[in-house]
């Protein structure tokens, strides 16, 4: 059964990697799986016919035969599931590498994206440069007791997981505001999965459709 | 082997069930599980003892045997995985429903804490009153999605699920705030899940430890 993910037709990175299609495109390299995609346009992401596939509008979404998914870390744990290299086989570990897919998502996640929120959505607004600080502090925060916990291991329990993609893929969102340089673990943590064989084929497959286009607004 | 979590010994809601601990009283009192309950002070949060259990320094943690988990949703599935109620049998349906738990813990909840941090951490700076109204659309603009795809079903896919259980402990955030009164349907599915028993023994375990008790600040 051939899977089939969406992906904007021009992301709004210009592709940097970080529309969240790549986070998907990586966990199937990583496990070998063959994939299509098709191209999803910002006025069609909000139609009936996407909207019947991902009710909050986004991309990328999953389809695989009659099974129709949407959310990165259901896609990314359903290939894992079904498919080896993703999650360890003995239970406890098992149930550790999902507990950081979880991690990634619920505890990291949003402090970052309420700081991409900060940059790009409210830059202009009167309290933007009193507020960053703050809101980057909050990051800090996080990145602090994600640093303690990996200290000098590669990955963070173990051999690689979709754990780490996951934790990987948010922390990658940073690289272009240097916080993430103040935790030399991490910032070391994030190059050793970029220079994963299957982020780079996942990198360059999303980099091959948006090289040449101008960034979306 | 028995099941050990971790509460607030005093929580900071003062027992409105806010405290991410009752999402997981609650999945366990679906399955019929018993559970017991380690409580646990905000110094005792941040030393070693309960960052080994938690890196990020919350509640609550899981324990079973030799097993130790932090991470809401991954307790849940985790729950969810082993005992009956919780996921659908089928494999596709299952998958959607680990979808649903997803969406609410990394699409749903994000912007819903957003606000929250903006009216209790921010409140006290010049530009909370303006900015308020901002983050409040941005809960709303996942609330129309998310009535318009519930429509007037009882539960997000088919029969009540752990991605209910989630989706609806997110949406409980928002009950003293008058937003969840406008959009009907999602009112009427968080009273729903209130009326479940197995929510309601939940709620009244987590009120039973901070009732009498200050809230903590």
């Amino acid at each position: 059964m051939s899977i089939i993910i969406t992906a904007f037709e021009r992301s709004p990175d210009g592709g940097a990697g970080l529309a969240r299609d790549t986070r998907v495109r990586w966990a199937l390299e990583e496990v070998g799986q063959p994939y299509e995609v098709r191209l999803v346009s910002f006025r069609a992401m909000k139609e009936p016919a996407h909207l019947a596939l991902h009710p909050f509008g986004q991309i990328p979404t999953y389809e695989e035969g009659d099974l129709a998914l949407f959310e990165t870390g259901a896609v990314i744990f359903h290939i894992a599931e079904r498919h080896a290299g993703l999650l360890p086989e003995n239970a406890n570990a098992r149930a550790r590498a999902i507990t950081w897919m979880f991690a990634a998502l619920n505890t990291v996640e949003p402090p970052i994206l309420e700081l991409a929120t900060a940059r790009l959505l409210e830059s202009d607004k009167p309290w933007s440069k009193q507020r960053l600080p703050l809101v980057e502090n909050r990051v800090r925060d996080r990145l602090k007791q994600l640093s303690a916990r990996l200290g000098g291991a590669d990955w963070l329990d173990g051999g690689f997981s979709a754990g780490d993609l996951l934790m990987a893929s948010v922390l990658l969102r940073l690289k272009s505001s240097g916080i993430l340089d103040e935790y030399p673990n991490l910032a070391a943590y994030v190059a050793r999965s970029e220079a994963r064989p299957a982020y780079k084929r996942a990198f360059a497959a999303q980099l091959a459709i948006n090289a040449g286009k101008a960034p979306a607004d």
